[in-house]
């Protein structure tokens, strides 16, 4: 068909497919990293207690409720907190503020695959580098000229995490640039870089109330940094959209960050199911980088990846694959419950015997 | 100070200002152009049975439980609704979508104050076209060769509205590039533009569940348009979030769509009180366009426009006042129940006494 003449100044992109989210109460999904225990006690009564008729009303610009909650609990500023539509609306901005050098931004080859997609649609340039065998981050990589930094730790989908002080190298060599610390899966069991922002001015840590806090279908990120970096990704955000957390986000979100009692000890449950998880996987004959996130990335030298994740589905347990170089034998697996793992566990070991016949 | 050298990247904007939401029970809030009813009573009910479980998980990607509700309540397919977080996400995602030609934008040069905004933000190319001295937008501007033109209907901060036959005129002769249909407060008077889309391939008519729908809390918006225009949106916007619509919005918005009956008879309320105040403020000497919207764009002979704002201010009284050429002796004033446009009018006829003596 001939392009018609108002197609040629469409913007040319090539969108980022999110996970499945199949519906059904029976299906076990493991696909997209949510946390399998509800919101914290608190976000319930909020939500009873929220009034409609409120609605008639703007939400608050500057959402002062959660990012008050915020800096109290991460012991920063008010002015240092920014919020956003989960981490990719605040990682988007980020993207669409700080990097707009002549230089490539640098990020690892395999990483939340969003990276590549947002330079894309912002015409940012941009070089991958290469993880080394083991899967890990090569930290002397970041030592070249760029435009800016981003990884997250742990990585994605990796689940290895860095630490501290190997984070602080690189941001000590890339002092002349924003370096962002991607930290959406950090609080099982990583320690966050929110410290130094006191030292690097040019740091931004972002994380999201997706995972760790249970809020995925609420959509709240945030990123905490200088007050002088937060200015300017609130003057972008301000020339975008003024409003862009809703009353419920913004109400539920702070009642979610208050609980830390229920926060630490469903962190530790998830956990100890990870761990637990790690053992039978490996008895299974298994293969996996040691993820310190809410998920592994498997392989087995007896089955392929793309059957086992059809096979799976046919019993509605759904995990995540990648056809992409280097991932294409794998299968990403959030940690659910220990019901839930059992589950699968069940089906794999199943499924493995028949993986000589099958799978060659 | 020195500037440090990571900032040399960032991104230069001078962001829109929103209007202020100031807080407390007794205030008088005429500033935002909001709904003075609150949201339908199906939405009231759909938020007391809403389940803080199922935060946990990711909400639909595609939002079709909304795009469904608007799809039948306008009579096109499903594939010709676009949702965002507000009307200004929606034309933010269009301005980046669909302005990427060489040739100057279009709009009004008294307009919706965004429109300039994300022109900016995005590095299109854009014009303004001069509105007659009677704030009208004179349609044979809108003939020059242009990158594609946007304008609302109503428009804004006027209020005045312009013909389905007019609108159709400009859409003839510029079929090809995009032409946007701002919508935001058509329901208060005017005709849409969508009953177009079907023969203008290249018509997208954007509206908004701020106003009318009494949703502003909730931030949705929605563009309607030919199903490849829609394409285009959903691509851009995978490209930026997956989610950007959280379960409350996509819930409550479908049911905020479902209640015609309710939708009609508060719009009915809003009108009736809009052409009461056009009528007593004509008798205290105030002149106005004649709008089609839930506001009025009013100018005093003997009282200068910022003195007013100040007064009623002091007085609890919030409307908006730009100080922008053109609109700088004017304030818009929201059209509020008739009760708060009776506590204007006391506030008004009192200032108005001191007028002569302080405004000189």
């Amino acid at each position: 068909m001939d392009k018609r003449p108002w197609e040629a100044n469409i913007r040319k992109v090539v969108p980022y497919v999110p996970g499945e989210q199949p519906a059904g109460d029976r299906l076990v999904k493991l696909n997209t990293n949510e946390n399998p225990y509800g919101p914290a006690p608190g976000v319930r009564k909020a939500l009873r207690e929220m009034d409609a008729g409120g609605f008639r009303k703007y939400p608050d610009p500057a959402a002062n409720a959660l990012t008050a909650a915020l800096a109290a609990r991460y012991g920063v500023g008010q002015d240092q907190v920014f919020v956003g539509v989960g981490s990719d609306d605040v990682l988007g901005m980020a993207f669409l503020t700080f990097f707009n050098g002549e230089k490539p931004v640098l990020f690892p080859d395999i990483t939340y695959s969003f990276y590549p997609v947002w330079a894309e649609l912002f015409g940012i340039p941009f070089k991958t580098c290469e993880l080394d065998s083991s899967l890990r981050i090569r930290k002397g990589d970041y030592g070249q000229p760029n435009g800016g930094i981003i990884f997250p730790n742990p990585n994605a989908p990796t689940g290895l995490l860095m630490g501290l002080d190997e984070v602080e190298e690189i941001l000590g060599r890339n002092q002349d640039v924003v370096v962002i610390v991607d930290e959406a899966y950090i609080d099982f069991g990583g320690q966050s870089a929110i410290p130094l922002v006191s030292r690097y001015e040019n740091l931004l840590v972002v994380q999201t109330f997706s995972k760790s806090r249970s809020m995925a279908g609420m959509r709240i990120g945030y990123a905490i940094g200088h007050r002088d970096l937060i200015r300017a990704l609130n003057d972008v955000k301000y020339s975008y959209n003024s409003y862009t957390m809703n009353m419920p986000s913004i109400i539920l979100g702070a009642e979610a960050v208050k609980d830390e009692a229920y926060f630490q000890e469903t962190l530790g449950r998830i956990v100890a199911t990870r761990e637990k998880t790690k053992g039978w996987m490996r008895e299974l004959g298994f293969d996996f980088p040691d993820s310190q996130a809410n998920f592994l990335l498997v392989s087995h030298g007896q089955a392929k990846a793309e059957w086992l994740f059809e096979q799976l589905k046919k019993e509605q347990i759904y995990v995540r694959y990648f056809k992409t170089p280097r991932l294409d034998n794998r299968l990403r697996i959030t940690i659910g419950t220990d019901e839930e793992m059992e589950i699968l566990r069940k089906a794999l070991e199943k499924l493995l015997q028949f993986a000589d016949v099958y799978a060659g």
